[in-house]
């Protein structure tokens, strides 16, 4: 059996994206970020200036280009703050946005509407952000086989909605955590006495329904991996383009193969040339600036 | 690349128990148990009844033979209600118990000793309880290649620990939750329209640190998986001991076999010999009877 | 004034089953068991495989004969994932189901059905275990005074609705925790040197409004407790089933008697003859096997 | 059996006093107590003005006369903000304290005792006003049988240490909360159609392990009370002092009085002449005043 | 520019209080008292004896005059416990009560009106307390420019509420906490080595958004404060009244002047007179009686 | 009184940072973020591979140069992963670094420092991303008397840690949240009806503790505001660095002066240069790339 791969036309992430977590599962995330921003009185300012009863519609506006992530979480931020605000999202997560797109409306309570804008837009920016950068390294591997995925480089605290945002934006997600997927990495390897013993460490512990990656950073320890019997994914990290292509010839489909390291907007065609299966990029969720986004009234 | 699985010479799970998930994990269950047993006023017998400044040493020692779980789990309980015992674990998790064995010793004031005790034994009953269930299912597969492996059918609360408990007892876990691997069941097989429909749409969305399952329950419908090339591993769910025999044949190493439903203590021997990689049971965790322990001073 | 008891023709838990403890004090519950199910990502499969916008009717099963408890966590679970579902209980908690009734009914969005299936069968099927398995100790009592009650023996984080499932299987409660009655058990007494040093410090102590409960283990320990006055329950230990008649008989209605230890289906009656108000059994809630529900679509 | 009550030289709440709940029970209190304070920044003037390094011994001081309680809150108060401090308690949760007297020695360093002495303070002020108002009412009742216990009337949140703070001013406890004792008021009987039916669906439905107490306003309704078997306790509710004492001959020992409603200092004397066993009074935890506490440096 | 304070006519402490903090402030404080109070079974009376399906209507009233807060607080707490109650608000937070008024009207399931009854009246007692001595305070400074403020003196846990309270009573806020002004007092200053060292430190360290007040109890200390160019407040604390008017003709408007120290009723109305600007007053929240308030059926 | 303001010299900040806060206030951070990772099994790869009783040293090092944050944060993680790791900082946060600078040195248990790793690194990383990017903002206003100053434009759950960043980086920071000081925005003066409604109404209801600051777009609006008596701040948003000079020579000293919008690196000497007090920008907060740290065995 081959292992399985993505592929350049795959839809996939497509449902991941049109069926979303629960709410349940980011609501207290919402809340968190909310009562961090209330502080402990409120928001002063409104309640001081804000006549009771006002009442208006706001717009959340793209003042730039690029793909939508976070309206599920604004949503979820202008509910908490006061159910009975109606929202209506017009650009939903994953779809692309030019400047002054209108993204979601929300009408009700003027108190309530800018007492969540911040907490609303924090989300909604950061997450977009990631979004947008994430499509931009995807358009580089247009016409290859290789996906661009994330990594464990996440902000803490916002690993999945930041993975959604790599969702929206076109990319794939990586393991969730430390937990459901193995990966071996030099100093696994280094404490377990060796690539072959840590290997097979790893195989006779884990479970038939996790995956095995190992991580190699020259040709060398790519032979001695494919000579243990390999893994399920091989991560060749930090390897120049020519010895990224040398690799996937060595392993010849017998591994899924993903590059990291070092991977920088205009680099990517060219290593998705190499024919890797997957290219793995931290700066996706750890560097990506915000897309700027604003609430208009 | 045949697709890894266990064997009946596996060591693996030896090295997760014997490399624990850290206390931090395990603290907020062992806290919450005390506190609910604590309820709004503390332990007002003991209060009430034991002189101040008592101490005593008292043994956790098991009243019938089995295999040791919740050793660290109640270790945590001891400490978290009186950081000064003095706690010596003499049976760790994963050893074999016999009646009267000292399982472990706490010393100290008598008061936390006595006020904890509950919790102690609640956790380290029922988890010894899986271990000892789960090391008799796993010594029916003796001399076959099968492994034991237990199901999502956890106690709301306790999965991580009834995980560990079935590596105690011989074991090995199944995926962690709904989050860390596909299991393709016929409820989506009929929402997505079929199974090639909903292996493809389970290939694209799949990230490659996944894996993917899919429930049979005849052999058509085996045929028909294998016919739309397979997942890694195939949930063969209460077929007959004949019908599991013909399926590991027909699979013939193009994924890992998994046999459940019905699986109970005199039927694993002649499961275990038609060949199945693995045998899933929910009672290991559902409807394992306590292992009987008690605290004696 | 004669202590009060239960007597066989007792109806007032059927009030307690009517009418249940608040939503309120189950939701962190049923939360936190799906946000243990969730993981860190949600359905994969369901969101990889369930086209978005299905939706199905779906019915919570039995496929064995019991008594039902867990249809209010169940639809607690259903609705925290997704608060449109239409949820219809067919067999509230504390009624008789036989193979295949259908006891609850749920319709709407597929995904969110299938995402929350196994947690509220997790539920369902433990505590309507403990109803069942109580309601078998509960007849062996027919045509006696004696109630059968649980312990504190109960699964760390479930001891309120395992408690409730004791009352829909007909018995009745112990004390909910440490802070709401006293028990007075051996190393309490070797605590405080002796059974008459216990009770009166317990006497001192113990507020107006908590019960003051004491155990002995042979019939010269309950004499003792008789000389000092007594206790307002004797809890008799590991007694034989002659030891219990005559410890009934000295007590002569001055205390209630509670018999415990070694109780097991198929002695209760015989203990029950001997006139114990009550017979406690931490089986009930410890080693029950779950009742076998299953969610039809 | 006389149903048991206390008595006036009761010294069972000093076993309570001296054995305290586990800081486990109040550690999050107290956590949750500094982050209000240290609200979203922390301590800024202590961080701008105070000397790195800058280490000091402070004294909590009694600027009046009372009762102390309060210091085991304290001092988990200062050890949660800096486990390098040490702690000194002088005079202990429960003993008198006049005008000057230090209660507890803290040492270390400034910053720490400076951020989290208001907190220490709010705790112990105003736990040490339940106990020091608690010992006024108690001393009203010397010489009689009656003793002084407190009500649900609590400060929400501070239940458990508002308790035993009336245990350290040497009252006693009533029930914890709404499931640890039954206590039917006038519309609970009216919900239920007569206190007969109430009763009788009380002692129905009521554990082995809980107490029964029922309120009256007049002497037909404690004769009603009396008419149907009793409770544990009588609630004589809101009764002039004539009436309580002509209630206690009616009950005459078959059950627990108790005497509540309008109970203030100056009265309590002549309430506890009437003999019931209990005076209960709301103020204690809902009105009293601080007892005036300072840190001096 | 004259630093901003507040006049006998403001009226703008009314805008905070007919805009309050969301619900979802409030939320984790009124589930958490109720909580408590349902203890781990719930409310075992009301469960017992209300017959199921029993509803009723209920009036939560005044039974002595003074100025209602904790209407929101207790709204949420009926509605947490049934969000089926219909509840109307009559006499909103901030407004005066007589004996007799009806504060809110609550109707629905009588045992969900029982079992919260007791926490929401908790709450509202003691916040309608804070808010009705609150006004008496206010009262004694009518005719001045003075204003009534409270401390940081507030019970752990309540200090949002309690603060609205004040607010609610016609008084004004002083800071939330530690991190959102600076109030250098007399340890910071011994820390700091001089009045003119810790006013240096602390304008240096502040940002240009929080203000800084400082801390004297002599004349000659504040000639100090205003010799090294003084604070945005200053806080004359344990003054005498004539050392408070002639430290008012000192500051002579380049800082807000507030009085703190002994700030009792009968005592206000002189120290307004000296033309101070703010009084500060600790037994607002630390020391209020309770309003007495009742729920009527 | 002039407005206090920061000037170029300011040393102040250094305080704070000097005195950072308590570990409290981090740890729940820390904690969730390393149970977002741990995931419900732990690090399954370390459990498998690295022997039992491996021990290592660990150095945290700088990749690149910057300005150093998050070591008190890296130092709670591996705390609570395993107390017994020895961790030494050699570059505090607020210290320059260069590549190849050892940071940290953390000496223990393999496994717990690898699976402690990545979580540690997140927060580092991002944090001192934000303190070095703060650095090259507040370089750019050398010989200036203005301030480089954060936003609420933080990263949701890490408001504290991002704005001690700033402080490390040599910012300073701006208000918390809405609680602690109010800033009226163009919605805000809309709502109200006009900037003059709208500062009277912030200057009726503002507590004397905290600062008004109000957000203007033009010329004229500043005229408007400086109309109406002022505010403690006026925030320039958007605004050209011509019309920022006009803006401070209108304004005067008369408020303290904040330009806002569009502050991006090369443009923030000549906006400096305009004589304002503060330069807020959010991107120091929002779209900090990380600094590039790693873990060396």
């Amino acid at each position: 059996m081959t292992p399985r791969r993505g592929t350049g036309d795959d839809t996939g992430d497509e449902a991941l994206t049109a069926c979303p977590p629960p709410d349940l599962m980011l609501e207290p995330l919402a809340r968190a970020a909310l009562l961090e921003d209330l502080g402990g009185y409120g928001d002063v300012t409104t309640r001081a200036v804000v006549p009771p009863g006002a009442v208006c519609s706001a717009r959340l506006c793209a003042r730039e280009a690029g793909v939508v992530s976070g309206m599920q979480m604004a949503a979820i931020v202008f509910r908490l703050t006061d159910a009975a605000l109606r929202i209506d999202i017009l650009h939903p997560d994953g779809s692309a946005c030019a400047p002054g797109d209108v993204l979601m409306r929300i009408e009700g309570a003027a108190a309530a509407i800018l007492s969540a804008e911040r907490v609303a837009l924090n989300f909604a920016g950061r997450l977009s952000g990631v979004a947008s950068l994430t499509a931009r390294f995807v358009a580089e591997t247009k016409g290859t086989r290789a996906r661009i995925t994330c990594t464990r480089k996440t902000t803490p605290g916002l690993r999945l909605v930041e993975k959604q945002a790599v969702l929206h934006g076109g990319g794939c997600n990586h393991r969730i955590g430390l937990s459901d997927a193995m990966l071996i990495k030099d100093n696994h390897i280094a404490a377990a006495g060796g690539v072959g013993a840590a290997l097979g460490a790893a195989r006779r512990a884990a479970s038939h329904m996790i995956r095995i990656a190992v991580e190699v950073e020259t040709l060398d320890q790519l032979d001695e991996v494919l000579g243990t019997g390999g893994a399920d994914v091989v991560l060749l990290d930090n390897m120049g383009t020519e010895a990224l292509a040398e690799a996937v010839r060595r392993v010849d489909g017998r591994m899924i193969t993903e590059a990291s390291g070092n991977m920088r907007l205009g680099r990517i065609g060219q290593v998705a040339a190499t024919g890797v299966d997957y290219i793995s990029c931290g700066a996706l969720t750890h560097s990506a600036p915000i897309l700027d986004l604003a609430l208009d009234f």
